[in-house]
């Protein structure tokens, strides 16, 4: 049985290719497929993610090399940033509790 | 219900904080606990993980900021490097396998 970590990682895989294997490039997002899993796996962190123009950011953001697509290496670093992200909003609630308490 | 993103997102985050907050500063892992998250979480992937020296090279490789401890920013780049790696051996494979048919 994979170990917690293993199954994260074969999770970030097959959900990448799930998308990314539906038009043109097997290996790539397009714009269309990058919206499609932003709307399916990310709605709600990215809550406005049906609003093209926020759709259009995240793909410039991420397609570093300019290719009009977004390779499994730039989802990757999204996807570490996002959890990054998701870390520290979770550790830093408890400490604005707790100021919250004191003030 | 979590989409699969952000049940490997929590993953990532539970089981860094599992090892993390056993020793020492709760939010960084250690020598001591990085060793086991290595052997516990990712020996499949890093055979050799029982043996110090790879734990060292694994360590110093991480730890960024050089404070002798590994946080959680350092730790999913390590994992966004696995992955990487991971996504890279399985598209490789059938690349090989038909070039092997071929020769």
């Amino acid at each position: 049985m994979p170990s917690n970590l293993e199954s994260a990682m074969q999770m970030l895989i097959k959900t990448f290719h799930k998308y990314s294997g539906k038009e043109g490039d097997k290996y790539t997002l397009s714009r269309g497929e990058l919206k499609e899993l932003l709307i399916e796996e990310l709605g709600s962190y990215l809550g406005n993610s049906k609003d093209n123009e926020a759709v259009e950011k995240v793909m410039n953001d991420l397609d570093a090399n300019n290719d009009g697509e977004v390779d499994f290496t730039e989802f990757i670093i999204l996807m570490g940033a996002l959890t990054v992200a998701c870390n520290d909003f979770f550790l830093d609630k408890p400490k604005e509790d707790s100021a919250a308490k004191t003030d």
